[in-house]
């Protein structure tokens, strides 16, 4: 895609969240999901209408065949209101299944599960993180899958199981091969119906005081004796964690564009009221040093994580996750801990207002303050890279 | 009071917060103020059966006459559930209000609105800050109070004011004398009931998702051409905003040392988590250096911030707020700062646990960020404390 | 230039530096400059015959005609010893002064002292901060220069005139048009020769415990009566302040790719010594926690600031300084934050090893914490980049 | 001692180091200490006349008694300048030699080396880290003194060896009983005559570029079959890490309420260039916010430091060493922290003069860098204080 093309979808797409999206905003900070989910379907085909479905798919799948890079351009300007990126249809937990079905479904499971994702008619979930086990060691878990016959039998605990809540299906981790030498080998993937017998949503987690409902749920569900055909599982037995691995790359370019389109919004809404603020007559907020201060500060980090991002975005296009691993754990935890700066900025900035959900900065200072946590809180990632560049001076 | 006797009564205190409090804190968390509200005002009869109530009111309104310092000591205990100065009688607003009374009310003034308060039986607000306006400017409003005859005629619009919904009066600020040449001579503070007419509350403000109502409101409110008596306002006519300072010295010690009781209650959370939660078999949390880290320097920092408060309380006690005036900004940027990265550091030690509402952090991680705001944003604080520090070196 | 001959020109400086010029990074720490002087000299003649003589130059005066971008990359890896730039002939202030000479030069003035300085045959200085002004308002100076017939008649006094010592001119800036309405059109850029009479080292100023003398001086010197030929006035009349704007760009790239070469060195001397120092039996100091944070934020801050830094080169090769003073600004307090901050980990890491001279950490930490101060200091960058900002809202 | 005959021993001793001992401090930075030291003595005997020697001894021998959180009063009024202790005959690590021989000496030792130390007749030092151990884990060293008849022999290499130049003993930390089953019971502390044959100075370690001599120097050593008699070991055979402890005690309190003493003056200097410094005419550069900010925090954080050290003083005064080891460990880092952060501000403050050596700040910048490095990098005192909470919760 030549860089005026990509220019001119990114104009588009931006004028499309600024005029369609950003007006259900304030619903969908404040109303349950029930009720916004309707108006935010509506967009969904006003999008398609506006041949900008699907930006995130292949063609084959009536995509535009973006590279993840291209891709993150447009993750940003979604990024910039909380229900950007469901009205185009490339939402989490949705868009990781679908990449990781496309990249290692059966042409079965793309049939059945995959093509309704990429459609928007149905939701799924991804099962992973048990209350009995931290959630930074993904090797360590409880939930099992034991074949009987053409089946396998599920049993397990799972919570901050994302959108859960009226999802389809699941793509559940659980132990297959409890006897494999390596850790890393135990576990496998596997397609879970929610209408299966023996599936319970236990309950919608109260999140920061708001336990939501539908594709904003976190949920804490149980398998007991779920049955599932065998042809369910995803990939070879005993690759969960590859997979896993497989799907963080691509998920964290999208998340971490998502973060900068936050810190993009939020930085213009406290540069807004900066500037127009008094503090005493004909005495703006902005001509105080520590707000200049701010504004300077979060400028330059959120240039410094797109640049980051980006680049990295592109040495995933041209040479794999594998090679870029070291930068991916770098973006989690550099670019999460400038969007809980800013926000912070942003709502101090905005005072008594930014405690307030007049605007969304409350909404992602509570609610994004998970990003330094999921997919592997920051301490791991620091950790893990910091053993592997040691080990390069051994 | 000696030190053995304010020990015994510490103990007591925290007694009967873990046994009494503690257990109505997830109702309080998670429902409706009108749910709670019975259940805390119950646990009020046992706090006076137990001779109790009352510990931050001297003798003659039926207190135990602790100084500010003793009372500090106190605030922190209450401070380890968000109910405990509501169940004890002395919970904000309207301990400020009733040492503001105590200080400045007639006695009819003190008959009628003090000793209600002081027994529990209404509660009441303090309307301050304007949308309009800079709450980090009190001396810039646009409510008015116009003399006429032997009425005050109120004029305004307020917003933040905590606690508004179902209390019985309001204290208010408003421009009473426009044309005092000082800006900090213009404004008085009036009692104002809330069922005259003319008072209208407009909505209780979505803070951080939860539009709470009841004492956890922060309501927007209009005084459209309300009648008051005249006898209804505070000490002298301008001194509104001195009235406010003095306010802000005892109720700095209150909020700070209720702050360090948040601070100590999630630095047990957090380390009893890092001590018993497995990131591997047999491998604990606890044992990860960036988390021992943490645990350290929330140690010091809150063992500084408790030093730094009670030092001040003990200052204001012997010398009067005026001369502490410095001590009472430090101990507000300080203690709000360290609130803040100690909340930081046990959430992010929970993990997804800590974005739930299983435990009070993430509760008071989003609404006890307004410590950084209300009373004086942190900023004003610094620039007004180096402004004097520096004006002894010119 | 193509990327492989860029990679080829970087891997054959890298050697260089690794083989020819670190050997002298201890003497060029601890000794006078007077001695290490003719080792360097040495080198540099060693470079030409290298044919890597030159590499910030265009062609025309004997460089190689690298974009500023793709010089950035060289600076880098001169950066990672202190000598790095000089025995290549870029070194500030000279490498400042030759882009100067060349960009606004007349042809004499090119002949005379241009062309010597491109050479390397003399060495040279700017003469701007005053010790009665503040550094940080470079409209505010005392320094004069009288037209008297065919002469200017000089008188100032001026200090951290870096590599005075030894110098054949100074640039000096000094108000020729104090008459000017404009504060920024007051001053003007003349050439003076220092064995003009009426020019005074006082002294070299001890900086950090260093006297140093030298291209490591940093003078405070006198101008008194000093007489110069008015065709030694560079530019026009009164656009000193501009000049001196336009030479921040591309000596703010130069810097901040030097800042990020001694980030990667001192990145290398921290997980070597991390890596291999046991700090019990069998106990590696890179197995703490704290230490792998270090390592991983140290990586993701360095590689941000190079993303940055090369980002803002390019478009001031595209598009010019005036376009990129935002970006200019902000990769000042950026990258001079980080450098200090990797700095200040490495040298912990280090232990006392890290106070000692036995590495250049010691000699980084004390000498480039002047980063965060000269072309301004970091308060400034982000007030000024701010209040650029905010009027964009306005 | 009363308050009263406290604040008055304050004000003599300030005076004296205002008038006396601050006039020496450029010569002390600046000038080997050959040339300082009889200066310096001079005034020691000043001091003696003033009744104001050995503030820190006992009165049996010569002191006055003080308490340690009285002396800790007086260690931060010498504090603010760098020859202060040396004055008043409390140096490091003098000072420390001397608790730990009226603690644990003979009386011949003490007669021998304790109490011409007391006069400040001779000068001793410290050596226990060796370049080949981490300095983080004391148990773990290479010297030994093996028995031998009446006499220790002892080889080792040391460094950091504070003062050794010109000291007529040290107190050397060896193993002696390579065999005991734990590892804190292996080493000794034992008296080592300097004159002694096997005794080498091998160098006096360049530190931020200066290799300082005398009491200034930090000496790297070697003990080549050294013999000692037998009767100068101190305290009992393997209990060299239970005294190095013990001496850790007062040290810090010493040590910390020394760095607050730089803090307070560092605070000075600040505060009187900012009021005083103009950046544009009639603008002061402390009229600035983000100044403001650092004046504010500095003066938070500094008064943070003296309560909490103060109140360690006074718990060890009441209940010992042991009692105050949490405390201990959490001033060692929280106030070195305050400590680095207060100079970097002030230094940051003066711009180019802060670089300079024409104040002190520079002088300290480099080498109070330290501070967060000896008796335990601060990273060791966090985990260790975690460690010990930790196990609290098990």
């Amino acid at each position: 895609m030549t860089t005026e093309i990509l220019s001119d979808l990114l104009v588009r797409v931006r004028q499309f969240v600024d005029e369609e999206v950003i007006p259900l905003e304030k619903l969908l900070i404040s109303r349950p999901w029930a009720e916004v989910e309707p108006l935010l379907n509506q967009k969904r085909e006003v999008v398609k209408d506006a041949g900008l479905w699907g930006l995130a798919l292949p063609v084959e799948y009536g995509g535009q065949g973006l590279t993840l890079a291209e891709f993150g351009r447009v993750s940003e300007v979604l990024g910039r209101t909380p229900g950007g990126h469901y009205a185009f249809g490339c939402q989490a937990p949705d868009m990781g299944n679908m990449e990781l079905l496309m990249h290692a479904g059966t042409a079965d499971q793309r049939e059945q599960f995959l093509l309704p994702l990429t459609r928007g008619e149905i939701r799924s979930c991804f099962a992973m993180t048990e209350p009995e086990h931290a959630g930074s060691n993904p090797t360590w878990m409880s939930a099992t899958a034991v074949r009987d016959g053409d089946e396998f039998v599920i049993n397990g605990h799972k919570w901050f199981t994302t959108a859960a809540d009226g999802a389809s299906f699941a793509i559940l981790m659980a132990v297959t091969k409890p006897e494999a030498s390596s850790r890393h080998q135990r576990a496998s993937q596997i397609i879970v119906p929610l209408d299966a017998p023996g599936f319970h949503l236990e309950r919608n987690i109260s999140v920061m005081g708001e336990a939501h409902g539908g594709w904003n749920s976190h949920a804490e569900v149980w398998f007991e004796n779920v049955r599932v055909p065998a042809e369910y599982l995803i990939g070879e037995d005993g690759n969960g964690f590859a997979l896993a691995q497989l799907r963080l790359g691509p998920g964290r370019i999208h998340h971490c564009m998502r973060w900068i389109g936050i810190c993009e919004r939020a930085f213009d809404i406290m540069c807004s009221r900066a500037a127009r603020r008094e503090v005493a007559p004909g005495r703006q907020l902005g001509a105080q040093g520590m707000v200049q201060a701010w504004i300077a500060e979060s400028r330059a980090a959120i240039n410094a994580s797109r640049l980051m991002v980006l680049d990295t975005a592109r040495k995933i296009d041209a040479e794999g996750v594998y090679a870029a691993r070291d930068e991916i754990s770098l973006i989690k935890f550099f670019v999460a801990d400038v969007l809980m700066q800013v926000l912070d900025r942003a709502l101090q900035t905005l005072g008594g207002l930014g405690m307030s959900d007049d605007t969304p900065i409350a909404f992602w200072y509570r609610h994004e303050r998970a990003s330094r946590i999921y997919d592997g809180p920051d301490e791991v990632h620091k950790m893990s890279v910091a053993r592997r560049i040691l080990q390069r001076y051994q």
